[in-house]
């Protein structure tokens, strides 16, 4: 009976994603008492300030999930430099109101990964920012940057790296640890 | 007859939005010989890679307008801390594949606008970091922040603030003068 | 009898800084219970790596009462849109060897000032960047840029303006309870 | 006789330092008509505003070097995910009054090298933060991150890997297209 939950965030909409790939490694990966549910972002429109007092069911969905979670999981892919669009996307419409901002006072992990030598890292640094303003409490270590990626997944996607699945494990025990610190039972 | 023609970018779907204001007040100052078509980025879908070769016509559209353009002006909102889901979307769009990235050698002006303090500086220095990555080249100075938007505008979104509107036109003219030196028409 | 002892550490070298300014209002808003003490690092010579294992005594000294403080605090100076140089000297020498990086796991709180109207907010994301690495857990709120300084401090550079204060003193009263939270006390 | 004149600025007061190798090796991999100087850093105090009028000797021969050259080239150390303090503290006497900023308008190139798989890319973007208000115009192409730099140079300090190599003369042939563009001779 596991005493964690973590909605886990995936960082792209392309079917075989690695972001996601990555994340359903995560859901093996986490260590006891702590379950990852991974979140479906396919259908949210592009986030319009004129409707967020009235976000489509899905984007409901996942505010409700959220606010009930213990920790975020965020797994990302970098585009130009950045966040995806569609996590970007993610993250402003589930902190608007509804009655408000859903991460408010959530731990929170991050992991990334890239085709090319940075596995991610300058989308990690950009959504640190934005949790400052979102009131999220994200670990420090390990980093996860998952560079080269074509290396690391098998062709169904899954993690075969074993120093990436270490380093991926002893991520979300941190976040786990970190998680219980917070809500004061350690 | 203008020599120089810029695409505006509007950073929020928001009726309304400010950012969107700024633009149409950057069309009124632009210096002599220079226009500014304003974008409409309203039926853009959140980017997804699996359809970056067949872009919706509307991106498409806006692909072939800032390919021809001489330059580039994006009018940032800034949301929780970063670029709007919005503007990330019309930015990684516009960067894939159909032949190319579309972005590619412009030179760039950036204002931004907010309701609060700071004026949306976060999300410029953002936009500058991706903006490495897209071969975009930016002009530095004057920057343009217009903080506490709510004063600077009138009811019908028209930019009345005198200082602001001298600022902005001094960017302007600094872009010109930049596309025109990058061109090596100076 | 403080239970919590916090480091404060100055942005600049200059006499008259308003970064010492702010951690002397600090000291006097500190919330019951902590203790602000406020560190000298007018003597240290520009990090050098070769230099690393025999710090200078001041270094050494800083070292100490780092690895001994419950919290650090920052109070920043923006220098060309980054920390100060003298700012990152301090962050720098205390991270290395002798025995070991002593800001590792403290909690930490930020605070700028800046004569113009961003109040340092540039500068206080780049530390939060290099927080990561360090193993600082900076709390998120409320932050607290002082913008327009020479508005908010007397001439003998007491902090006079009350909001300012105010919202020091909610920034010390949230460290305070992040450390005691973090420290498994809470 | 070279036509254009790049001072190259080190990173790291290290003997031995990577950062420095790489400025000998980008001296010897400039193109035609490109000359490059390597400024010596080692004898600066800490930037102290209250100096700033009266800059010792090695500061004040640094800014007369950076005003008469035609072009700069950074050669960053990262340090806890930043620039090191030596690095910004010659970005901010550099940029100090006597009697100006001294870097205003002058075209850079920015290469790093890290001991470690990032190669000193978020020291880079801290950088280009930095030069939006100092006014230098960087190159976007081809960025040079030279990671794992115990693998790249000799014991001689020589830069021996031959990819990194080509990259650097490519930036440095960009870097010498970008300033005589920016100077209208092209």
């Amino acid at each position: 009976m596991p005493d964690l939950t973590v909605v886990g965030l995936p960082g792209s909409l392309r079917r075989n994603a690695y972001s996601a790939s990555l994340l359903r490694a995560a859901r093996e990966l986490a260590p006891p008492g702590c379950r990852i549910e991974i979140a479906d972002i396919a259908a949210f429109p592009v986030f319009n300030q004129d409707d967020e007092a009235t976000p489509p069911p899905p984007v409901r969905k996942l505010k409700d999930r959220v606010k009930a979670a213990d920790a975020v999981l965020f797994s990302l892919n970098e585009h130009n430099y950045g966040l995806s669009a569609a996590e970007k996307n993610v993250l402003d419409w589930v902190s608007r109101p509804y009655p408000d901002n859903s991460w408010n006072g959530k731990p929170a992990g991050i992991v990334s990964v890239s085709t090319g030598m940075i596995g991610g890292a300058r989308a990690q640094y950009e959504l640190r920012q934005s949790m400052v303003f979102l009131n999220l409490f994200p670990i420090n270590r390990p980093e996860v940057f998952v560079p080269f990626a074509a290396q690391k997944f098998d062709a169904e996607g899954r993690l075969t790296d074993e120093p990436t699945r270490k380093i991926l494990a002893a991520h979300l025990a941190e976040l786990a640890r970190h998680a219980r610190v917070l809500a004061g039972r350690p």
